[in-house]
Protein backbone atom coordinates (compact mmCIF):
# COMPACT_ATOMS: atom_id res chain seq x y z
CA UNK A 1 0.00 0.00 0.00
CA UNK A 2 1.20 3.48 -1.03
CA UNK A 3 1.93 5.41 2.31
CA UNK A 4 1.23 8.62 0.78
CA UNK A 5 -2.71 8.05 0.02
CA UNK A 6 -3.77 6.48 3.35
CA UNK A 7 -4.43 8.38 6.59
CA UNK A 8 -3.75 6.56 9.73
CA UNK A 9 -6.92 6.96 11.72
CA UNK A 10 -6.90 6.76 15.43
CA UNK A 11 -10.17 6.04 17.52
CA UNK A 12 -11.32 5.64 21.18
CA UNK A 13 -13.83 2.87 21.53
CA UNK A 14 -15.79 1.95 24.69
CA UNK A 15 -18.13 -0.80 24.63
CA UNK A 16 -20.26 -3.38 26.87
CA UNK A 17 -17.98 -6.70 26.14
CA UNK A 18 -21.09 -9.01 27.71
CA UNK A 19 -22.44 -9.94 24.40
CA UNK A 20 -18.96 -10.24 22.95
CA UNK A 21 -15.88 -12.84 22.29
CA UNK A 22 -13.32 -10.61 23.60
CA UNK A 23 -11.70 -7.49 21.23
CA UNK A 24 -10.06 -9.79 18.75
CA UNK A 25 -10.65 -12.57 16.32
CA UNK A 26 -11.85 -15.52 17.25
CA UNK A 27 -13.56 -18.10 15.54
CA UNK A 28 -16.00 -18.46 18.29
CA UNK A 29 -18.28 -15.69 17.98
CA UNK A 30 -18.61 -11.99 17.30
CA UNK A 31 -15.59 -9.96 18.52
CA UNK A 32 -15.34 -5.89 19.19
CA UNK A 33 -12.97 -6.30 16.70
CA UNK A 34 -15.14 -7.80 13.43
CA UNK A 35 -18.07 -5.92 14.66
CA UNK A 36 -16.32 -2.71 14.43
CA UNK A 37 -14.50 -3.55 11.27
CA UNK A 38 -17.14 -4.43 9.57
CA UNK A 39 -19.16 -0.94 10.34
CA UNK A 40 -16.26 0.64 9.27
CA UNK A 41 -15.98 -1.01 6.06
CA UNK A 42 -19.65 -0.57 5.36
CA UNK A 43 -19.57 3.09 6.19
CA UNK A 44 -16.05 3.55 4.37
CA UNK A 45 -16.37 1.57 1.41
CA UNK A 46 -12.52 -0.43 1.38
CA UNK A 47 -11.12 -2.93 3.49
CA UNK A 48 -10.25 -1.82 7.50
CA UNK A 49 -8.05 -3.90 9.76
CA UNK A 50 -8.34 -2.13 13.44
CA UNK A 51 -5.51 -2.53 15.93
CA UNK A 52 -6.75 -2.14 19.71
CA UNK A 53 -4.28 -0.81 22.18
CA UNK A 54 -5.24 -3.39 24.81
CA UNK A 55 -6.48 -6.79 24.34
CA UNK A 56 -9.48 -7.33 26.19
CA UNK A 57 -11.10 -11.05 27.23
CA UNK A 58 -14.36 -12.55 26.41
CA UNK A 59 -16.84 -10.46 28.53
CA UNK A 60 -14.43 -7.70 29.39
CA UNK A 61 -15.67 -4.16 28.78
CA UNK A 62 -13.92 -1.09 27.71
CA UNK A 63 -14.73 2.46 29.04
CA UNK A 64 -11.58 4.22 27.02
CA UNK A 65 -9.79 1.61 24.65
CA UNK A 66 -7.97 2.74 21.56
CA UNK A 67 -7.60 1.53 18.20
CA UNK A 68 -6.08 2.64 15.07
CA UNK A 69 -6.56 2.00 11.58
CA UNK A 70 -5.76 3.03 7.99
CA UNK A 71 -7.95 4.26 5.44
CA UNK A 72 -7.74 6.52 2.07
CA UNK A 73 -9.77 9.53 4.24
CA UNK A 74 -12.99 9.08 1.82
CA UNK A 75 -14.94 10.42 5.25
CA UNK A 76 -14.70 12.64 7.31
CA UNK A 77 -13.04 12.12 11.07
CA UNK A 78 -16.80 13.37 12.49
CA UNK A 79 -18.76 10.98 10.18
CA UNK A 80 -16.16 7.96 11.29
CA UNK A 81 -17.47 9.33 14.94
CA UNK A 82 -21.13 9.85 13.56
CA UNK A 83 -21.56 7.27 10.49
CA UNK A 84 -19.68 4.42 12.38
CA UNK A 85 -22.13 4.49 15.74
CA UNK A 86 -25.14 4.66 13.25
CA UNK A 87 -24.07 1.44 12.15
CA UNK A 88 -22.44 -0.28 15.27
CA UNK A 89 -24.71 -1.84 17.73
CA UNK A 90 -25.39 0.14 20.98
CA UNK A 91 -23.32 -1.93 23.07
CA UNK A 92 -20.05 -0.84 20.94
CA UNK A 93 -19.29 2.96 20.58
CA UNK A 94 -16.99 5.23 18.95
CA UNK A 95 -16.11 7.73 21.10
CA UNK A 96 -13.82 9.86 19.55
CA UNK A 97 -11.83 10.08 15.97
CA UNK A 98 -8.40 12.10 15.15
CA UNK A 99 -6.14 11.91 12.20
CA UNK A 100 -2.35 10.25 13.41
CA UNK A 101 1.07 10.07 11.88
CA UNK A 102 1.16 7.19 9.54
CA UNK A 103 3.54 4.81 12.12
CA UNK A 104 1.46 5.23 15.00
CA UNK A 105 0.36 2.14 16.32
CA UNK A 106 -2.26 1.88 19.45
CA UNK A 107 -0.79 -1.07 20.54
CA UNK A 108 2.78 -0.97 20.39
CA UNK A 109 3.26 2.94 21.19
CA UNK A 110 1.23 3.03 24.68
CA UNK A 111 3.00 4.07 27.66
CA UNK A 112 0.50 2.71 30.58
CA UNK A 113 -2.72 1.40 30.73
CA UNK A 114 -5.45 1.26 33.43
CA UNK A 115 -7.73 -1.33 34.42
CA UNK A 116 -10.21 -1.36 37.05
CA UNK A 117 -12.15 -4.21 38.47
CA UNK A 118 -15.22 -3.55 40.25
CA UNK A 119 -16.37 -5.77 43.26
CA UNK A 120 -19.71 -5.76 44.41
CA UNK A 121 -20.13 -6.71 48.29
CA UNK A 122 -23.53 -6.64 48.85
CA UNK A 123 -26.20 -9.71 50.37
CA UNK A 124 -27.87 -9.26 47.44
CA UNK A 125 -26.76 -8.92 43.79
CA UNK A 126 -27.93 -5.71 42.29
CA UNK A 127 -29.37 -6.41 38.63
CA UNK A 128 -28.03 -2.99 38.17
CA UNK A 129 -24.32 -4.47 38.86
CA UNK A 130 -24.74 -7.61 37.57
CA UNK A 131 -23.22 -6.92 34.27
CA UNK A 132 -20.19 -4.79 35.58
CA UNK A 133 -19.18 -6.09 38.40
CA UNK A 134 -18.05 -9.17 40.63
CA UNK A 135 -20.55 -9.96 43.16
CA UNK A 136 -19.15 -11.11 46.49
CA UNK A 137 -22.19 -12.07 49.46
CA UNK A 138 -19.34 -12.84 51.95
CA UNK A 139 -17.88 -9.64 54.05
CA UNK A 140 -14.51 -8.93 52.97
CA UNK A 141 -11.28 -8.23 54.51
CA UNK A 142 -10.42 -5.04 52.84
CA UNK A 143 -7.59 -3.68 55.18
CA UNK A 144 -5.63 -6.86 54.17
CA UNK A 145 -6.61 -6.88 50.78
CA UNK A 146 -4.93 -2.89 50.58
CA UNK A 147 -2.24 -4.48 52.32
CA UNK A 148 -1.71 -7.54 49.43
CA UNK A 149 -2.02 -4.89 46.62
CA UNK A 150 1.10 -2.78 48.16
CA UNK A 151 3.57 -5.60 46.62
CA UNK A 152 2.49 -5.52 43.78
CA UNK A 153 3.72 -1.79 43.21
CA UNK A 154 6.92 -1.53 41.33
CA UNK A 155 8.54 -3.60 38.87
CA UNK A 156 7.68 -7.21 39.48
CA UNK A 157 7.98 -10.17 37.35
CA UNK A 158 4.21 -11.19 37.00
CA UNK A 159 4.18 -15.20 36.19
CA UNK A 160 2.45 -16.07 39.03
CA UNK A 161 -0.33 -14.01 37.58
CA UNK A 162 -0.45 -14.75 34.04
CA UNK A 163 -2.61 -16.68 31.91
CA UNK A 164 -1.31 -20.49 31.19
CA UNK A 165 -1.43 -19.17 27.13
CA UNK A 166 -0.03 -15.85 27.47
CA UNK A 167 2.23 -15.32 25.05
CA UNK A 168 4.59 -12.31 26.15
CA UNK A 169 8.09 -13.19 26.20
CA UNK A 170 9.26 -12.00 29.29
CA UNK A 171 6.66 -11.58 32.56
CA UNK A 172 8.54 -8.43 33.68
CA UNK A 173 5.86 -5.31 34.15
CA UNK A 174 5.56 -2.50 36.68
CA UNK A 175 2.69 -1.34 38.35
CA UNK A 176 2.68 2.28 39.18
CA UNK A 177 -0.41 2.74 41.17
CA UNK A 178 -2.87 0.02 42.96
CA UNK A 179 -6.18 1.24 44.60
CA UNK A 180 -9.23 0.04 46.10
CA UNK A 181 -11.65 2.53 46.40
CA UNK A 182 -15.85 2.63 47.06
CA UNK A 183 -17.33 4.31 44.11
CA UNK A 184 -20.68 4.34 45.14
CA UNK A 185 -22.40 2.44 48.05
CA UNK A 186 -21.39 -1.04 47.81
CA UNK A 187 -19.55 -1.26 44.77
CA UNK A 188 -15.89 -0.84 45.04
CA UNK A 189 -12.90 -0.54 42.38
CA UNK A 190 -9.51 -2.17 42.23
CA UNK A 191 -7.79 0.24 39.97
CA UNK A 192 -4.20 -0.75 38.73
CA UNK A 193 -2.17 1.70 36.53
CA UNK A 194 1.19 0.14 35.10
CA UNK A 195 3.14 0.01 32.09
CA UNK A 196 1.67 -3.28 30.11
CA UNK A 197 -0.41 -6.03 31.23
CA UNK A 198 0.02 -10.06 30.30
CA UNK A 199 -3.21 -11.90 29.78
CA UNK A 200 -5.43 -12.52 32.38
CA UNK A 201 -2.91 -10.64 34.52
CA UNK A 202 -6.03 -8.23 36.46
CA UNK A 203 -8.27 -11.05 36.41
CA UNK A 204 -5.49 -13.53 37.95
CA UNK A 205 -4.46 -10.24 40.61
CA UNK A 206 -8.35 -9.57 41.54
CA UNK A 207 -8.79 -13.50 42.52
CA UNK A 208 -5.51 -13.48 44.39
CA UNK A 209 -6.67 -9.93 46.48
CA UNK A 210 -10.00 -11.45 47.32
CA UNK A 211 -8.56 -14.66 48.47
CA UNK A 212 -6.62 -12.72 50.68
CA UNK A 213 -9.75 -10.50 51.89
CA UNK A 214 -11.40 -14.04 52.54
CA UNK A 215 -8.75 -15.20 54.53
CA UNK A 216 -7.73 -17.56 52.56
CA UNK A 217 -4.11 -16.08 51.54
CA UNK A 218 -2.59 -13.81 54.08
CA UNK A 219 -1.16 -10.53 52.25
CA UNK A 220 2.47 -10.73 52.79
CA UNK A 221 1.88 -14.16 50.45
CA UNK A 222 1.79 -11.65 47.42
CA UNK A 223 4.81 -10.57 47.73
CA UNK A 224 6.14 -13.95 47.85
CA UNK A 225 4.29 -15.02 44.80
CA UNK A 226 6.03 -12.54 42.95
CA UNK A 227 9.12 -14.23 43.96
CA UNK A 228 8.08 -17.95 43.28
CA UNK A 229 6.35 -17.45 39.97
CA UNK A 230 4.64 -20.11 40.05
CA UNK A 231 0.70 -19.51 38.31
CA UNK A 232 -0.27 -22.76 40.59
CA UNK A 233 0.64 -21.07 43.44
CA UNK A 234 -1.64 -18.03 43.41
CA UNK A 235 -5.87 -17.43 43.51
CA UNK A 236 -8.33 -17.77 41.16
CA UNK A 237 -9.25 -15.80 38.01
CA UNK A 238 -11.65 -13.58 38.41
CA UNK A 239 -14.57 -13.51 36.77
CA UNK A 240 -14.52 -11.25 33.19
CA UNK A 241 -17.68 -8.57 33.92
CA UNK A 242 -15.75 -7.05 36.69
CA UNK A 243 -13.05 -5.91 34.81
CA UNK A 244 -12.86 -2.84 32.76
CA UNK A 245 -10.38 -1.06 30.34
CA UNK A 246 -10.23 2.07 31.69
CA UNK A 247 -7.80 4.20 30.45
CA UNK A 248 -4.83 4.37 27.97
CA UNK A 249 -2.42 6.66 27.33
CA UNK A 250 0.61 7.78 24.78
CA UNK A 251 3.86 9.60 25.61
CA UNK A 252 4.38 11.66 22.36
CA UNK A 253 3.00 11.58 19.21
CA UNK A 254 5.35 8.56 17.56
CA UNK A 255 7.99 10.02 14.91
CA UNK A 256 9.00 8.00 12.12
CA UNK B 1 -59.25 -18.29 52.37
CA UNK B 2 -59.26 -19.05 56.37
CA UNK B 3 -56.77 -15.87 58.49
CA UNK B 4 -55.47 -17.76 60.78
CA UNK B 5 -53.74 -19.49 58.39
CA UNK B 6 -52.22 -17.50 56.36
CA UNK B 7 -48.73 -14.93 56.54
CA UNK B 8 -48.87 -11.81 54.71
CA UNK B 9 -45.15 -10.89 53.52
CA UNK B 10 -43.56 -7.63 52.55
CA UNK B 11 -40.83 -7.70 49.79
CA UNK B 12 -38.92 -5.43 48.60
CA UNK B 13 -37.76 -6.11 44.58
CA UNK B 14 -35.13 -4.54 42.47
CA UNK B 15 -35.47 -4.97 38.94
CA UNK B 16 -33.50 -4.37 35.45
CA UNK B 17 -36.90 -3.61 33.52
CA UNK B 18 -35.24 -3.98 29.64
CA UNK B 19 -36.20 -7.01 29.26
CA UNK B 20 -39.97 -7.33 30.85
CA UNK B 21 -43.84 -5.91 29.48
CA UNK B 22 -43.94 -4.17 32.78
CA UNK B 23 -44.42 -4.59 36.00
CA UNK B 24 -48.26 -5.81 36.07
CA UNK B 25 -49.95 -9.30 33.91
CA UNK B 26 -49.67 -8.64 30.17
CA UNK B 27 -50.57 -11.17 27.40
CA UNK B 28 -47.43 -9.50 25.20
CA UNK B 29 -45.11 -10.92 27.44
CA UNK B 30 -43.40 -11.82 30.83
CA UNK B 31 -43.54 -8.96 33.23
CA UNK B 32 -41.97 -8.78 36.59
CA UNK B 33 -45.44 -9.79 38.53
CA UNK B 34 -45.60 -13.07 36.18
CA UNK B 35 -41.40 -13.95 37.27
CA UNK B 36 -41.90 -13.11 40.61
CA UNK B 37 -44.95 -15.14 40.93
CA UNK B 38 -43.55 -18.22 39.54
CA UNK B 39 -40.24 -17.95 41.17
CA UNK B 40 -42.23 -18.00 44.74
CA UNK B 41 -44.68 -20.43 43.58
CA UNK B 42 -42.03 -23.07 42.97
CA UNK B 43 -40.15 -22.22 46.17
CA UNK B 44 -43.75 -22.20 48.82
CA UNK B 45 -45.19 -24.88 46.52
CA UNK B 46 -48.81 -23.24 46.80
CA UNK B 47 -50.54 -20.33 44.31
CA UNK B 48 -48.92 -16.17 44.89
CA UNK B 49 -50.12 -13.47 43.63
CA UNK B 50 -48.04 -10.60 44.20
CA UNK B 51 -49.61 -6.53 44.55
CA UNK B 52 -46.57 -4.09 43.96
CA UNK B 53 -46.48 -0.44 45.49
CA UNK B 54 -46.08 1.16 42.22
CA UNK B 55 -47.40 0.01 38.52
CA UNK B 56 -44.01 -0.13 36.15
CA UNK B 57 -44.49 -0.13 32.57
CA UNK B 58 -42.47 -2.15 29.94
CA UNK B 59 -38.84 -1.19 30.30
CA UNK B 60 -39.11 0.75 33.57
CA UNK B 61 -36.97 -0.37 36.26
CA UNK B 62 -36.70 -0.46 40.15
CA UNK B 63 -34.32 -0.09 42.45
CA UNK B 64 -36.75 -0.83 45.35
CA UNK B 65 -40.14 -1.70 44.54
CA UNK B 66 -42.24 -3.56 47.09
CA UNK B 67 -44.91 -6.05 47.23
CA UNK B 68 -47.00 -8.27 49.27
CA UNK B 69 -48.05 -11.72 49.24
CA UNK B 70 -49.85 -14.39 51.52
CA UNK B 71 -48.19 -17.71 51.76
CA UNK B 72 -48.55 -20.62 54.27
CA UNK B 73 -45.45 -20.06 56.09
CA UNK B 74 -43.77 -22.89 54.88
CA UNK B 75 -40.55 -21.33 54.77
CA UNK B 76 -38.81 -18.92 56.44
CA UNK B 77 -38.11 -15.59 55.46
CA UNK B 78 -34.59 -15.41 54.82
CA UNK B 79 -35.20 -18.56 52.64
CA UNK B 80 -37.33 -16.25 50.71
CA UNK B 81 -35.04 -13.83 49.51
CA UNK B 82 -31.87 -16.82 49.10
CA UNK B 83 -34.25 -19.46 47.54
CA UNK B 84 -36.59 -16.61 45.27
CA UNK B 85 -33.06 -15.15 44.02
CA UNK B 86 -31.96 -18.43 43.25
CA UNK B 87 -34.66 -19.30 40.85
CA UNK B 88 -34.98 -15.41 39.65
CA UNK B 89 -33.40 -14.37 36.33
CA UNK B 90 -30.52 -11.96 37.50
CA UNK B 91 -32.18 -9.12 36.37
CA UNK B 92 -35.28 -9.45 39.16
CA UNK B 93 -34.24 -9.39 42.85
CA UNK B 94 -35.80 -9.97 46.52
CA UNK B 95 -34.15 -7.50 48.43
CA UNK B 96 -35.58 -8.46 51.78
CA UNK B 97 -38.85 -10.36 53.14
CA UNK B 98 -40.85 -9.42 56.50
CA UNK B 99 -43.87 -10.29 57.60
CA UNK B 100 -46.43 -7.83 58.16
CA UNK B 101 -49.96 -7.47 59.29
CA UNK B 102 -52.54 -9.23 57.60
CA UNK B 103 -54.21 -6.59 56.10
CA UNK B 104 -51.09 -4.49 54.69
CA UNK B 105 -51.44 -3.97 51.12
CA UNK B 106 -48.17 -2.57 49.27
CA UNK B 107 -50.42 -0.66 46.98
CA UNK B 108 -53.13 1.42 49.08
CA UNK B 109 -50.86 2.07 51.96
CA UNK B 110 -48.45 3.68 50.06
CA UNK B 111 -47.83 7.35 51.97
CA UNK B 112 -45.47 8.31 49.00
CA UNK B 113 -42.98 7.17 46.02
CA UNK B 114 -40.09 8.25 44.88
CA UNK B 115 -39.08 8.34 40.95
CA UNK B 116 -35.68 9.19 39.15
CA UNK B 117 -35.61 9.63 36.14
CA UNK B 118 -31.65 9.77 34.13
CA UNK B 119 -31.11 11.64 31.41
CA UNK B 120 -27.74 11.16 29.49
CA UNK B 121 -26.35 14.11 27.95
CA UNK B 122 -23.23 13.60 26.01
CA UNK B 123 -22.61 13.03 22.26
CA UNK B 124 -22.40 9.87 22.23
CA UNK B 125 -24.07 7.48 24.18
CA UNK B 126 -22.10 5.45 26.70
CA UNK B 127 -22.57 1.49 26.37
CA UNK B 128 -22.97 1.51 30.28
CA UNK B 129 -25.45 4.30 30.42
CA UNK B 130 -27.82 3.19 27.65
CA UNK B 131 -30.11 0.67 29.11
CA UNK B 132 -30.92 2.88 32.14
CA UNK B 133 -30.89 6.81 30.91
CA UNK B 134 -32.37 8.86 28.02
CA UNK B 135 -29.62 10.00 25.50
CA UNK B 136 -29.53 13.36 24.83
CA UNK B 137 -27.21 14.67 22.20
CA UNK B 138 -28.16 18.33 22.19
CA UNK B 139 -27.22 20.56 25.08
CA UNK B 140 -29.85 21.59 27.22
CA UNK B 141 -30.83 24.62 29.31
CA UNK B 142 -31.05 22.84 32.88
CA UNK B 143 -31.80 26.17 34.46
CA UNK B 144 -35.14 26.59 32.26
CA UNK B 145 -35.79 22.75 33.37
CA UNK B 146 -35.56 23.88 37.08
CA UNK B 147 -37.47 26.76 36.83
CA UNK B 148 -40.02 24.68 34.86
CA UNK B 149 -39.80 22.03 37.96
CA UNK B 150 -40.66 24.12 40.22
CA UNK B 151 -44.42 24.87 39.02
CA UNK B 152 -44.60 21.37 40.07
CA UNK B 153 -44.30 21.53 43.17
CA UNK B 154 -47.58 21.62 45.23
CA UNK B 155 -51.11 19.39 45.21
CA UNK B 156 -51.97 20.10 41.45
CA UNK B 157 -54.52 18.02 38.81
CA UNK B 158 -51.61 16.32 36.69
CA UNK B 159 -54.57 15.96 33.84
CA UNK B 160 -52.40 17.36 31.40
CA UNK B 161 -49.47 14.56 32.38
CA UNK B 162 -51.53 11.68 32.30
CA UNK B 163 -51.57 8.57 30.10
CA UNK B 164 -54.83 8.77 27.85
CA UNK B 165 -55.92 5.19 28.91
CA UNK B 166 -55.21 6.15 33.31
CA UNK B 167 -57.92 4.96 34.94
CA UNK B 168 -57.56 6.33 38.15
CA UNK B 169 -60.93 8.17 39.54
CA UNK B 170 -59.24 11.86 39.71
CA UNK B 171 -55.88 13.18 38.86
CA UNK B 172 -55.05 15.75 41.61
CA UNK B 173 -51.61 14.58 43.49
CA UNK B 174 -48.81 15.98 45.49
CA UNK B 175 -45.75 16.55 44.41
CA UNK B 176 -43.34 17.38 47.56
CA UNK B 177 -39.95 17.27 45.93
CA UNK B 178 -38.39 17.90 42.20
CA UNK B 179 -34.81 18.42 41.69
CA UNK B 180 -32.01 17.67 38.98
CA UNK B 181 -29.02 16.66 40.27
CA UNK B 182 -26.03 15.23 38.34
CA UNK B 183 -25.14 12.16 39.94
CA UNK B 184 -22.14 11.35 37.69
CA UNK B 185 -20.62 13.07 34.51
CA UNK B 186 -22.92 13.40 32.13
CA UNK B 187 -25.74 11.55 33.67
CA UNK B 188 -28.20 13.84 35.62
CA UNK B 189 -31.23 12.53 37.39
CA UNK B 190 -34.59 14.76 38.02
CA UNK B 191 -35.94 12.98 40.94
CA UNK B 192 -39.74 13.54 41.92
CA UNK B 193 -40.78 12.29 45.00
CA UNK B 194 -44.52 12.83 45.74
CA UNK B 195 -48.04 11.24 47.86
CA UNK B 196 -48.86 9.24 44.01
CA UNK B 197 -48.56 9.39 40.42
CA UNK B 198 -50.57 9.01 37.39
CA UNK B 199 -50.08 6.53 34.67
CA UNK B 200 -47.35 7.81 32.83
CA UNK B 201 -47.07 10.71 34.63
CA UNK B 202 -43.17 10.90 35.69
CA UNK B 203 -42.17 10.36 31.67
CA UNK B 204 -44.87 12.77 30.40
CA UNK B 205 -43.86 15.41 32.68
CA UNK B 206 -39.87 14.69 31.91
CA UNK B 207 -40.53 14.89 28.04
CA UNK B 208 -42.09 18.20 28.70
CA UNK B 209 -38.88 19.09 31.24
CA UNK B 210 -36.87 18.21 28.27
CA UNK B 211 -38.77 20.17 25.76
CA UNK B 212 -38.59 23.08 27.99
CA UNK B 213 -34.64 22.93 28.83
CA UNK B 214 -34.30 22.75 24.28
CA UNK B 215 -35.99 25.82 23.96
CA UNK B 216 -39.56 24.51 22.83
CA UNK B 217 -41.49 25.36 25.36
CA UNK B 218 -41.22 28.26 28.19
CA UNK B 219 -40.71 27.04 31.56
CA UNK B 220 -43.82 28.82 32.97
CA UNK B 221 -46.02 27.12 30.29
CA UNK B 222 -45.65 24.00 32.77
CA UNK B 223 -47.67 25.97 35.43
CA UNK B 224 -50.14 26.98 32.55
CA UNK B 225 -50.65 23.23 31.10
CA UNK B 226 -51.15 21.99 34.89
CA UNK B 227 -54.47 24.57 34.74
CA UNK B 228 -55.06 23.96 31.44
CA UNK B 229 -55.87 19.94 32.02
CA UNK B 230 -55.27 19.05 28.61
CA UNK B 231 -52.82 15.90 27.57
CA UNK B 232 -52.45 17.54 23.89
CA UNK B 233 -51.02 20.54 25.09
CA UNK B 234 -47.82 19.30 27.14
CA UNK B 235 -44.76 17.54 25.86
CA UNK B 236 -43.64 14.43 24.56
CA UNK B 237 -43.76 11.15 26.85
CA UNK B 238 -40.02 10.14 27.43
CA UNK B 239 -39.08 6.96 26.42
CA UNK B 240 -39.01 3.82 29.38
CA UNK B 241 -35.44 3.19 29.85
CA UNK B 242 -34.08 6.17 31.82
CA UNK B 243 -37.19 5.73 34.85
CA UNK B 244 -36.69 4.46 38.26
CA UNK B 245 -39.14 4.00 40.76
CA UNK B 246 -36.67 4.45 44.09
CA UNK B 247 -37.98 4.16 46.84
CA UNK B 248 -41.44 3.61 48.38
CA UNK B 249 -42.65 4.47 51.90
CA UNK B 250 -45.03 3.74 54.43
CA UNK B 251 -46.61 5.29 57.17
CA UNK B 252 -47.04 3.61 60.29
CA UNK B 253 -48.17 -0.45 59.54
CA UNK B 254 -51.61 -0.60 58.60
CA UNK B 255 -53.98 -1.29 61.84
CA UNK B 256 -56.68 -3.50 60.83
Amino acid sequence: MAGSSLRRVKIGLAYDGTNYSGSQMQPTGPTIQSVVEGALERLLDEPVRIRTAGRTDAGVHARAQVADFADHGRRELATIVKGGNALLPADIRILSAEEVSPGFDARRHTAGKEYRYFLHLANVCSPFFARHAWHIEKTLDLQSMREAMSHLVGEHDFTSFRAAGCAARDAVRRIDHAALTERHPSLWSIDLRGSGFLRHMVRNIVGTLVDVARGKIPAERVAELLVLRDRQLAGMTAPPQGLFLWEVWYDEPPVL
